[in-house]
């Protein structure tokens, strides 16, 4: 079988971990990655035996075994990196959210479709067998008609303490959510009321807790927690979805992980579900979602979260973070 | 020690209760019963072996040796019963909510002061050791500043086919939420946003599931979900309360309760909270709040939960009622 | 109604709280307490505003108003009180367990035959609902034929610093257990075998873990595990009592509680069940337990926990014990 | 890359999993299947697109492409393939037990060296995720010195009125655990003692529900509880692996999965774990064994579990199995 010729944009948290799958994927022939940080781009091309580049647009023009690439960038730089790969006919995978303006999120959607490039979302939870079953079962009419969703993602303070400068609950976690919401309840957000505070006086409503109502199209509605303040001693996040139908429920919860270990340092829930290590190769949701991609550009398939997916997750978690800053319903 | 002659108005599902209960109380002396379903009233009347009336007002007046009475009348009935028995100078206990209109509520309070009779509301909630101990715990600085709180009361669906002709899940059940969101977070609310679904297609907004955001004075903010949808297979109503402060976070949960009971009639969890027997004997929080009901007047003590406190609870179940109607965040 | 008079020989941890539940009963009058600790002595009769003795024997005498004692004090000298108060004609509960030989649980049994008065042992799991309503079910069918069942009470080893030097997981722990075990499967134990384990090396086998196979009379096994050793992070003991029958099963847990306090000092699960102060009462088990035996004196009932049964228990507890010393299959 | 060339023997509940997995692994070529059940064979056979055969033994001789051979027939079964698979130069994967009896398993495992070809044995629970970073953790010292194990996997009612008239919960559930308990204690089985009962009055002692303990050569010892009793409302198995240290605990649990779905038919806990699929592929722990058995092969590797594994594993079996025959403890 031909291998897919890709390359990384972005090797920091996630792109490091993207690099690491797709040098260990049977499907994928890793040519190069590049980072504006030069140390760090330094470390993964080293650790993978590929070229490096401090500038993705060099990489891009130099490396013509790059059929796909996949952009790990900070939210904000994912735009351009996108826009160029698609115009050079390089196909894509977005790490969530798509972008940070509506603007930004369409012209990758329609860039990508000028040039006939494959383009995904790296929402993760769309390869979770919970997640993949929860919306098997709704569809199968396990639970008769939904009636409401409870989404619950509450990231730990030590989280909270890194992510809290670059980005918000809404954003670095509830991203995840209002996708899961739309696709679950197969409804668009029509109307959203959120209410938030800050661990800090006076800091800014919603950068540490943020509560919210949704409305969808179908009268169906969703409650929203996002939140990076649990303390230490709990030892892990708080990832719960609920359905709540007119004949049955569906709970999904991503934390508990089925492993504690309880030593002198106190209590850790290792990862067994996003990227767990089995005898040397990386396996769990991360890897899936990648060899998905590959797959659909490999076998010319329509990936499982396209750009419109990303753009309307993105279009409500503006319309929440509106809602945090004016203390107002808003309309979609 | 003198004991307290009480008598019970309304013995229906609660009313049978305090019945119960306090005919087994040191402290009390029950001395009759009434309730306009004379069945019911005899089968009670008869079981504790005290006088049964079908109208509460010649109970009132013809038995002298009622002190106080227990007032378990639907909630719309709570109204009259309470001003007849003030103004005779009786001590009330009235079940949640205290009434249905801010004004009844009002003139219950004022009656009873002018009165000079004690008055408590049954927000039952307020007697069980897990709550006292979670707002204790608030209260002493252990999760440091309070920042949002999440309540659930999600009852079972055999539960929600008797209670949704007759009342709300905001009043059934969300009643007890707001009490303690107030109590816990030690701050009034000041505006709401409510979302709801019938569970019958056409069927009133907010019939079957409810969620919401609350903000409070402090600039806290709480998550309120209510709902009689859970299906008979979980065996159990879903009742949580959990604090995320700065330093720390609490979880309360009321459904568990220590004992699943799995036969081939399905999944039970016995009561084992409310009112368990143990041993001929009535135990349990329902008997602590009457006990500490009866306590208040032999030893002129202020019951823990005020008259202002039950019409506080019912002014944010009112807004929350009003935000269902119009679809709109209402400010308090 | 009459009072008991009623004193606490020895107020360590169990004596001062048997004393502050009877200091505020309404049916017990604490006369007296006793404790060779002269300090600990004062401090609780101090507290409680009673006559305090270092020597029990003088209290039995001197003090005319008791009918009845309350024995808290070391395992090993129950014995000597338990004889001199029923020789006395006063009325007895001891704490568990009943005695340390069989030949002291003998006597204790016959002489207080012999002067007629109650005799209970404070196996305080008989007085909770959970094991109750366990109890009730099985006796119902609820679950068919019982097969096997699991005991499980690992403590912390906070606790276990405390206990190891002075007891054993077997007589501290696993009394509970058997107990329990022979009242739901309503059945004699007639062999065990057992592993145990110091966490020192080279300390006596089962100092802080035993695990134990139990075969009953009536065909039914028992699986038994008992430790000190769980980590500070889990903040809290593991209690489990399971029971599989032929057609359902029962499971009761005592320690998750309902309530989590996460403070910067870690997790706390505080007592909710024990004995917990509502409203400035002390409520739950323990008292649930003293007020049992106190309607038994006081209307001449039988004990729900009688000597024998207390003397069965230890017998098991012996078992037990042998077969940890010698490494063997032990008949009873 | 190369593919190996593979074949399963047995295509019933296990071998149909393998041939589905095989059929779409990125390193495997399914040649062919053979099952003695002609319906059954056909059917995969046809599914796959493979040859078939009623006879192993004319698959094995006919078809060149063979390199290696996953034998998943009956256990009894297990050591005829074996033997000519192995004679024949062909690598071995065995479903577990490796074998029914001693001689049988050290007859496979000596063919298989002396034929220089690789022979593991299909402990699943090797290759979870949980089960790999508990071993890590006590192997880094994450919880001092281990002190006991708890393994306990208890099925449902409905898998046992299956396999009780082919197995017992010995050798179908606890092989599993008896596994695992060597693996994570480190040391090997010197004593067991096991007690055990049938749900019918006279059924052979456990036929339904096991409970021992074991001693380790070290000094540690272990619990182990295996039934197949629970009843249907529980929607699930209880599969608990739990080590206890001197400085910390561990603890695994298996059947949650992470989601419930309550529909009118009851509740159900999709397989998360074991072989979820995921938009069109199978993932989780049985393809990562199969993968890892493949990549062994192709790489020239060790298998995570060896022929002496899974006879150890046999071993502790049998001693059980004679424990509940003669009901004493039994030396290994």
């Amino acid at each position: 079988m031909k291998l897919l010729g890709i390359a990384v944009i972005g090797v920091g948290n996630m792109g490091s971990r993207y690099a690491g799958i797709l040098a260990d994927s049977p499907w994928a022939h890793l040519v190069a990655v590049a980072d504006s940080d030069e140390r760090r781009m330094t470390a993964i091309s080293t650790q993978y035996g590929v070229q490096g580049y401090i500038d993705y647009r060099t990489m891009l023009q130099d490396e013509k075994g790059i059929e796909a690439v996949a952009i790990c960038t900070p939210d904000r730089a994912h735009v351009e990196p996108a826009l160029l790969a698609a115009s050079l006919g390089k196909h894509i995978m977005v790490e969530k959210p798509l972008a940070t303006t509506i603007e930004d999120g369409e012209r990758i959607i329609r860039t990508a479709a000028d040039a006939r490039v494959k383009l995904m979302v790296g929402h993760v939870l769309r390869f979770d067998p919970r997640h993949i079953q929860a919306y098997e079962a709704i569809r199968n009419g396990a639970i008769g008609e939904p009636v409401h969703i409870f989404c619950r993602r509450n990231d730990t303070a030590a989280s909270g303490q890194i992510w809290r400068k670059r980005s918000t609950p809404v954003f670095f976690l509830g991203i995840h959510d209002v996708d899961v919401m739309r696709w679950l309840m197969n409804s668009e957000v029509v109307r959203v009321c959120a209410e938030g505070k800050s661990a800090e006086p006076g800091g800014p409503v919603g950068q540490d807790s943020v509560g919210a109502v949704l409305r969808f199209a179908n009268g169906c509605f969703g409650l929203l927690e996002v939140s990076w303040l649990l303390p230490p001693s709990m030892g892990r996040s708080d990832l719960r979805l609920e359905v709540l139908g007119t004949k049955g429920a569906i709970f999904v919860q991503m934390h508990d992980r089925g492993l504690e270990v309880h030593s002198p340092e106190g209590l850790v829930r290792p990862d067994t579900i996003l990227m767990p290590k089995v005898h040397d190769h990386v396996t769990g949701i991360l890897r899936d979602e990648i060899s998905h991609f590959l797959e659909c550009v490999l076998r010319d398939k329509q990936p499982a979260v396209s750009g419109e997916d990303g753009l309307a997750a993105l279009k409500i978690a503006l319309a929440l973070t509106e809602s945090l800053r004016t203390g107002m319903q808003i309309n979609l």
